[in-house]
């Protein structure tokens, strides 16, 4: 077929993190599960009141040690790309900066992924695929819903699968905390992208 | 803390497609689901002759016209990076090249994803926020899951939620062709890399 309609030839996507992130503190070490949500709300926080995203935030780390080795924010809009939640940032960078498709491979430091609130079903299916062996979760996703927000085909279930594969599952560690960004990214007029 | 332990400072996260895509037909159109599935499935075996991935090819075209957008094909072990199914690739490249973050926007063309293998947990919920308006597949979770890889927690409520939000959903279309992928994979010896 000659006379097709020609298509341009899609070739590369590629993200980086908002210049934000740079305020952070990388070099500290976060050794409760209360510094480590504390830093995934930040993130959510600092996304919004920058105007970079959506009211999601999450962060890794190495449990044993609580070095931060990713943050994600949400980046949709901005970076026209419908898969960057927060949670999907925060896997491909850790993964970038440590070379390897998985952050629960052999021989690796275990890590934990804090999330300001609980994946979406995209979100969660990946964190499985990510390696990490924890999530812990603040604002529930009744919470993103209330806003607006769809979360997919999220079920009880799916949570049970993610335990019965070797993932610990803690929610609703520092809720009000987490619904406090969603209710600050409401008060501003935020978009609600995929309402 | 000044002490800390000194993080690296992820950064960035790229990707392109494999070279092999410049020997597709980008200028054809593709009138019938055969023709779609039929370069999904191409995408698919590409991948593993190439040696560039796991079986799994996508592809989404213009609903009307026929005209190929993107594909897609799993880049996960090559690329350091647990999000790059087939599918979600697909999603980024189509979104990349139109300049925006849904496929489904008001005066937008309708999209359509025809994929080798029926969609994981996180290539699932990306359907949804991709904005595509029709989800055809090939082989069946269960194909996978016979070949050891997990498909996460997929079920039949799941395609029932896309369904309600007005994404048609189509399954085992040319189910053996996509079958054929992965026995070709297993004879190969691919890698599972999420068994």
């Amino acid at each position: 077929m000659q006379d097709g309609p020609g298509a341009p030839r899609a070739g590369t996507v590629q993200f980086g993190y908002p210049d934000w992130v740079d305020e952070l503190d990388w070099s500290a070490s976060y050794p409760s599960d209360r510094e480590r949500m504390a830093l995934a709300i930040h993130v959510a926080f600092k996304n919004v009141e920058r105007g970079t995203g959506g009211p999601f935030g999450s962060a890794i780390f190495q449990a044993e040690t609580g070095r931060l080795v990713s943050v994600g924010m949400n980046l949709v809009v901005r970076n026209h790309n419908s898969t960057l939640h927060g949670e999907m940032v925060a896997f491909q960078m850790a993964q970038s900066a440590l070379g390897t498709h998985t952050l629960g491979g052999e021989g690796q430091d275990v890590h934990e992924l804090f999330t300001s609130c609980e994946p979406c079903a995209m979100c969660l299916g990946a964190t499985l695929w990510s390696g990490v062996r924890r999530l812990v979760c603040a604002a529930s996703g009744e919470d993103a819903r209330a806003l607006g927000f769809d979360e997919g085909p999220v079920f009880e279930e799916s949570y049970a699968y993610l335990r019965d594969r070797g993932v610990l599952v803690e929610r609703e560690v520092m809720r009000a905390e987490g619904q406090a960004v969603l209710a600050r990214y409401r008060d501003l007029g935020g978009l609600i992208y995929n309402g």
